[in-house]
């Protein structure tokens, strides 16, 4: 049956990209007060989908942004039960001017599909949708039983994501979740990703006077938010790029010699990643190698700054308003409860004198490991050799998916992440992409896994 | 004389209210390229009311925003020539929103007048003309030769103006310049400003990657822009509030005792100072009351800030691109080029690795101080005595006229700043306003100088 699956894929190649291309349209940024219609609007389209298909369909509503859930229904045998997830909200656009095509417009140059979302993730779980598709339209039914939800908030960090799976808890009762919302390795190689980080997200608001004021009037006599900010920020981290919030480190472990064997085992190319970034050198927490870095090590990062005049030329003012978003990407074992109260205690701690001082909390969430050993990562193992055309890497992820550890701890479920993008994807900033072969190889790949799930 | 043009001045309250008030209806932003034409507009306007009653006047053109020179030519007497000097430029509106009513919609509340520019400097340089013209209508001829040069980049720290008055130098011989860019004492007493401080403005641009990065792929691995920014800012000013720039005091002088004793004659309300700032304390450089910390010592502030995302919510980036907006203030016998470099180099110093840095120069110029002892400086004070009801005091000031040090040196003339607004009068922030009748005695003041100088 796979074969008449997979011929099916291929003969709807050019159909599927024009449908993605019309999810691509929708501006569905979560962040976004303004853009919650839209966010609606694609729940509405992958609703449709797996309606006009025939796959159960209905979205659930929540105080912010809504979800899709869809279930095949029971199939014959005795396979496991897998649940997709996805998302179908996107990052913001940031400065528009450096697109090189609209973000919202879909555009193929060089056979890469340029568009935000192609890649994170409204291309890869389209994938999946037209996998199971594909199974009902070529063979009846799936192999196996086959589960979506498919959300609206995980830009996000999906604040009402627990409440919808507790609240569904049978409807999602599954042995395995399959996802694709991670890379590749490089570009011929897929990756199985076994591991993401956690996060913990704050904004530092530092205010001082009741408005800007003249630099040259009331400079000297009281404390500059300008300054405050920068001395909280500069705080954080020392020269050696180790963050220095008392505790940070306290719960973060070595990897085992087997987890640095397989590391240096992987074939990554230090100079092709500088060159894919464009920065000036690689950089980081001393002693540590940088794939170390990326996957296993924690991170703090500025991922904004704002405040006082920021126009062209020059105006001397005080600012009465100064704010920073800083986040901090955690490995397995660190508490993100416990960090986000360490940071906020470090943050206070350094505040100087003079200022007033208000940390926003914008999401957190768990880190994650799966296990490399079960028949649910053979099974995607060999779906992404069969879709690829090449064995996939076992690798672990910098970014943070919040999903998969509410995952293991509602559903008791672990979760097989197949990688369909390319590490360069650009996901969160300008020309965003994703390869047009790529998505075609991800679809099939995703056919091949329930096809491989169901001989388990 | 004298009686005749207050009289005339008291005659035309209202319509001079209305004039004034079509002046600052245009948005003469200097340092804003779209705003150019309305310099121009401004400067035009300005050399019409010369023109309308008898003075002679020119646009003098410079590689940016013109200038206006106007002279009433010689008189009968022996008295001084007096060159009175302001700018019709004005500064940004900033976020428009914290405007109480639209910045070039001037509105009167409570006796005051809001609209950019209302104090800073348009109203104040307007009661100067108008007096002038009063001169000129009720009398035939002011009692000694009065000069204009009025400007339209002093906002943007006045990069033509040199050049403007070199190619001029014979036009403009004065004995005195007089000018009324700075404020009262507090609301019931006037002031006479004897000292300025000093400027030196850069923006410190922070690049890394070539495009904002997704910080969970690519956090650890490289060095944040925005981290980095907030390193080097956070370096350049100690705990204490001092200014760590090898060098940056080595010319600072500390005050005599004389200066000591005079600026605690003031009486100045520490309290009312800071309810009217709005922030949360005084504070500043250790080892300084207010006063000293405002007029006599040299200050580093932040202006802006910008870098990443600044939008609602969360996003995941490291960003490209962020910059900095930081400048000094300095005191008498620093070296504004000095400072320029040792800033320069102190920011080269404390750049973290893994960055590129670039500085920019947004304008430096000379601090200043006039001897309050002269024929000048007494007629201003009698003036200023005669306008407002009141005995001025002899004040320093935060703020940077960057002509002051200019003036001396070409024109070899010192300066009579006799302040008109209110020190709270909000220049650079929003909702700057002129007491309205604070601009009917600034203008029998001008008129009063006129006459006051005539009997040294």
């Amino acid at each position: 049956m796979i074969d008449k699956v997979i011929a099916h894929i291929d003969a709807n190649k050019d159909a599927n990209l024009v449908r993605l291309n019309d999810l691509l349209r929708i501006p569905s940024i979560s962040t976004d007060p303004e853009r919650k219609a839209d966010v609606r609007k694609s729940a509405e389209w992958v609703h449709g989908v797996f309606k006009n298909c025939g796959i159960q369909s209905e979205i659930v509503e929540t105080p912010w942004h809504p979800s899709v859930l869809a279930d095949t229904g029971p199939v014959d045998g005795d396979g496991p039960t897998v649940l997709i997830y996805g998302h179908f909200d996107v990052q913001p656009t940031g400065e528009e001017s450096l697109w090189d095509s609209p973000a919202f417009e879909p555009t193929i140059r060089d056979g890469k599909l340029f568009a935000r979302g192609s890649a994170d993730d409204k291309g890869q779980v389209f994938a999946h949708m037209l996998a199971a598709e594909s199974w009902m339209k070529a063979a009846g039914k799936p192999p196996i039983r086959v589960k979506f939800l498919i959300e609206g908030e995980e830009e996000v960090s999906s604040p009402n994501l627990e409440k919808v799976l507790r609240d569904n808890k049978d409807k999602l009762a599954c042995d395995f979740v399959a996802l694709s919302d991670t890379p590749k390795f490089d570009a011929n190689t897929p990756a199985i990703t076994f591991g993401t980080k956690g996060l913990v997200y704050k904004e530092i608001v530092v205010t001082g006077p009741k408005q800007n004021l003249h630099s040259g009037s009331y400079g000297g006599t009281l404390a500059n938010p300008g300054n405050a900010l920068a001395v909280i920020i500069a705080s954080l981290r020392d020269s050696d790029n180790r963050v220095t919030i008392p505790g940070f480190y306290d719960n973060v472990k070595p990897l085992t010699q087997d987890e640095q064997d397989k590391l240096n085992e992987l074939p990554f190319d230090e100079e092709a990643y500088l060159a894919g970034m464009g920065a000036p050198a690689l950089d980081g927490e001393i002693g540590f190698r940088t794939l170390e870095r990326r996957w296993a090590r924690p991170t703090l990062d500025v991922n904004g700054l704002f405040g006082g005049f920021v126009g062209e030329g020059a105006s001397t003012v005080i600012p009465a308003r100064v704010f920073a978003k800083v986040s901090m990407r955690l490995v397995p074992d660190q508490d993100y409860k416990l960090i986000s109260k360490l940071f906020d205690d470090a943050v206070r701690a350094a505040c100087p004198a003079g200022v007033r001082l208000e940390i926003v909390d914008h999401g957190s969430c768990a880190p994650y490991v799966a296990p490399t050993e079960s028949d649910g990562m053979t099974a995607a193992a060999s779906a992404a050799e069969a879709g690829f055309g090449k064995r996939p890497y076992f690798i672990r992820e910098g970014g943070t998916l919040p999903i998969l550890p509410l995952f293991r701890d509602v559903l008791g479920a672990d979760s097989l992440m197949l990688g369909f993008c390319m590490p360069d994807c650009n996901a969160h900033g300008p020309n965003e992409y994703l390869d047009v072969s790529d998505f075609h190889n991800g679809t099939k790949t995703a056919a091949y896994l329930l096809h491989y799930l169901a001989r388990t």
